[in-house]
């Protein structure tokens, strides 16, 4: 049985708390949030007690933590954690720092605490069944990944103002995806991005538009495009094309009926809400460090796979305002 | 090169003339109708000559005969093709009655002339596809046959009343393709139908909707269900389940196009015509005839088969009379 | 909030304890089970206390009672309950006989306590979709529904023989999917079928390939097959014809990923297992009971939804014995 | 009616050839070919004479001529064609240099004649209703277009020395799809490639895996990628994503078939050989030469569209060449 205290009781700690109350072998004892209410709110859906992040990193009655807490605090929560020697599962991004983020990974690899970055996308049935079939062999040789983002709809402005930009906020789930595909890391990443969707967050630096070029050492390819906007729900998809074969996942939609009128034959939009799209993700992925913790094994994304994802958007960023392909 | 007079140039004269025209090893010498203007219409588009019925199938630069004209000439026509030795290519169905088809094929049995009944849908690439995997033994023994056929829309009421009902005229093709795929004549008809789509049907004695079971001496099971309307196009489809499997050919749409809006994700409808629908079917059907006339292989499916499929059809107009299973 | 108590700590008693922990306004009590172990490990993995049913049903701490024993110890708990006050969630079949579940069925409305019947598919949101979309007469007026429902493999023949055979353990759901789908009562049932799976089901007095049509008054049709083997797994489709559309819900795949290879196109299995195929189905299901209960509604489908299933079934099973259509 | 000559009697001009032979305003007055037997071969199935090129172009009983003789004889046939005063579809691409193919232009247009460029996928009905639903506002601004293009096999090494390279002889084909569809001129190209399927096409200086982004002065992106091998037969794809919605077209397989066993669901692979993929395309593209030059209207795509995507294939080779991105 692992026991469990969440730092961080937004939308993203919920999602958590919920996952660990399906799982057998894990047990939620604490929820911290610098917003009591928000706390509160938890601890009585859940049971779990009210306590403050020092007191959950300082319990001798929880063994590891979630950290969902916004992103500036993490460097110091993880130090925290890494001294009370408490198993870490910290949400994406680690930091906006690939410096810091370095920082924490040796750290995390001198102290030998389980560390696991939650890019929750590895852990869909449908991008994990994929990779397991490149790792078998199943299509032979990766040449070409495509994988297309658009979320249904923008951020607010201020979000964006301090979200690092679309290749840190958004496309970094892209990058990480890249790499777990690819299963080599590129070497060159060439980045185009507009402001189509508002010219506001042009204004503000950002772009909502935006597509990159991955190539690795061996020849690899993987072109990625992202959206802002997404009229028809959360669009999510991946392909492979292999030697012997591709592969690729397709979106989830609301449900499986199709209407035929005179219009044609229609399906239901995508599912809208990455909670939802992402639902079974969520829980295989808490159910992933649970039980890597509990047998001492290493969680996987690990902080590695954080800061590398992270170099992959600063060099994309680079790329975006000098116009040339980077090196990351 | 197998020379071939056309006998009725309406609208199934005219696609089969079109066929003819995309094989290598067929001619269309000369083309016959009652109404002069439709035979000098077809004929100068295609370089076919103009004759009568009669010197067609008299004709000595002729070897078969494709018989397009109104199902209460078949019988004569049939006789007088088998009597100069023609080849025969007969629109389904041979005849109204029963009776007049076993005639018929006494007279091409004695003969030995070849002839095929126009089910052009045993030829569709899907459908066609279906029956072999199952004679490769792909799903193992069948065991249910799903059989959805809704036409676009009612033809005239004045057809509908000359037509022999909707068993006959509509389902016909759906009993033909139950033969096809369970490999083993039914020895059980029930049928049940209404005239939902338009009660004016109902008055001229006929149903438009209409649901039919077939069991086989072995325990096979065929549903079929009709109806005169559909809004989407004209829906062909057929399911196959067997011992180790499912087979089942889906609609054609106009196109492969999708469309994504907020209302969902929508593919065109269905082709709408049957014409258009079973174009590529009525193109293998007439090189099938060809090839086995020209190879002295008997084409098939056979005049046998149009009596079978009729028999069927009577049996599904007793049983909706009586409101009892009927023996064909 | 809804305090309930589980009667039978069996397979489906697990899955409405998970159901009832995911729900925030309703909390699982006590649970009872014949076998003690089974009680006590659900209690264990629930926090619920361990009681017998007669302790469950008398508590004052207790709302309502989920029945999901086996079915001929249903009949003296539901009448337990009703004395008791408890609003009722019964597994289906309430009883094997029409009669009895008719004599429940009286003590419910003269008692006037909630009771739901747990047909759980009616709570599909594929099902529940098509459902909502035909009262809001988005295909117009219903035609023609077909339903195919095919189990992964058969249950044990110790099973089938005190199963009540398969139109009362299997196509029952299709009956009450057929009457949720035709908003009409059906006055006619034609069943035929063949033990094609395994000659032992025919031995034991069973079918285990089955084909079933339903005729209501105003002539709408419906057409069920079912079949106890499906090696693609659990097959669960519906489709309704109607005047302006079609509506359709396809099977839910084990994931969204397509494999290409030179064999073709390849996406997964059907979900395989009945709890995971309708998990979401089950969640919805007792949603609504606690928000019904709660809100003082009726909970649907009640108790007469249960009877008119089972006379449907009844009337099938005497349509395969005599070889004629019965009125239900 | 449209009097043409074929100048080429390889397998594009046996396609024209039986493209005519379906259309009633168009026909095949005489063929040529350098190879005397191809020219026979291809009259005798027509009834089209064997003439001579210059003949053909010098005749005076044909209106038009079809250039599908090899790519280094296309400019001395145009202008010849164009001194002629004939109406000229040209196979793409016009000429290996853009230069030349820039000289040819001009002497279209200085004489004012007819001129379709055999950019046959805008022809194909997927495609073409992609382009009209954009140009109808159906999904508002186009933001990013998808394509993704795998050749079923590389072509001999022979083929890829003498072709211009995987930019010049496939990519070709996207370039024209990018500008049909973002209708709006790239201005800048950026490409990677690599020898991934077969290293001695890395060896004969070309790659035969390759990504392309280009970007419009408006901020739209395309992202195209290709690759010389596809086990799943010829894969076609595009998609769109607007502000209001997005158009994909899928891959068009062989047949309708679905075959479901424990393996999940598998459907036809796709078609596998370009005339095969594209027939309908074919069709619809001289059916639109034969109707523009009947009506007096200017064929699209003309002369000038050969010529930007020949720009954009140079750029893409001078793209990869140094690494950077580069301007048309």
């Amino acid at each position: 049985m692992l026991k469990i205290g969440i730092l961080g009781c937004g939308r993203i700690g919920q999602v958590h708390a919920r996952s660990i109350r399906n799982l057998d072998d894990a047990r939620l004892i604490a929820v911290a949030d610098a917003v009591a209410p928000a706390a509160e709110a938890l601890a009585a859906k859940t049971g779990a007690q009210v306590r403050t992040s020092d007191e959950i990193i300082a319990s001798h009655d929880i063994d590891a933590v979630v950290i969902g807490t916004p992103t500036d605090t993490h460097y110091d929560l993880i130090h925290g954690a890494i001294a009370a020697g408490k198993a870490i599962f910290c949400e994406k991004p680690v930091d906006m720092s690939a410096d810091r983020i370095r920082d924490c990974a040796k750290a995390v690899g001198a102290a030998g605490v389980p560390f696991l970055t939650g890019f929750n996308r590895r852990f869909d049935p449908g991008f994990a069944d994929i990779e397991a079939r490149i790792r078998e062999g199943e299509i032979g040789e990766v040449e070409i990944v495509t994988i297309l983002s658009r979320d249904p709809s923008p951020p607010p402005l201020s979000y964006i103002r301090s979200s690092g930009g679309l290749f840190r906020d958004m496309m970094i789930h892209d990058f990480d995806m890249a790499r777990f595909l690819l299963a080599e890391d590129p070497v060159q990443v060439f980045a185009v991005g507009s402001a189509l969707v508002d010219p506001e967050i042009g204004k503000a630096g950002d772009v909502d538009t935006a597509a990159v070029t991955l190539t690795t050492a061996s020849g690899r390819i993987c072109q990625i495009s992202n959206s802002r906007r997404a009229t028809y729900g959360y669009d999510q998809r991946v392909e492979v094309h292999g030697a012997r074969g591709l592969l690729r996942a397709e979106n989830h939609l609301e449900n499986s009926v199709e209407v035929a009128t005179g219009a044609g034959f229609r399906r239901a939009p995508a599912q809208n809400f990455f909670l939802e799209r992402y639902e079974a993700a969520y829980l295989a992925e808490m159910r992933h460090f649970v039980e890597a913790v509990l047998s001492g094994k290493s969680p996987k994304p690990g902080i590695e796979d954080g800061l590398r994802a992270q170099m992959l958007a600063d060099a994309a960023a680079m790329s975006l305002k000098t116009g040339l392909p980077v090196r990351p």
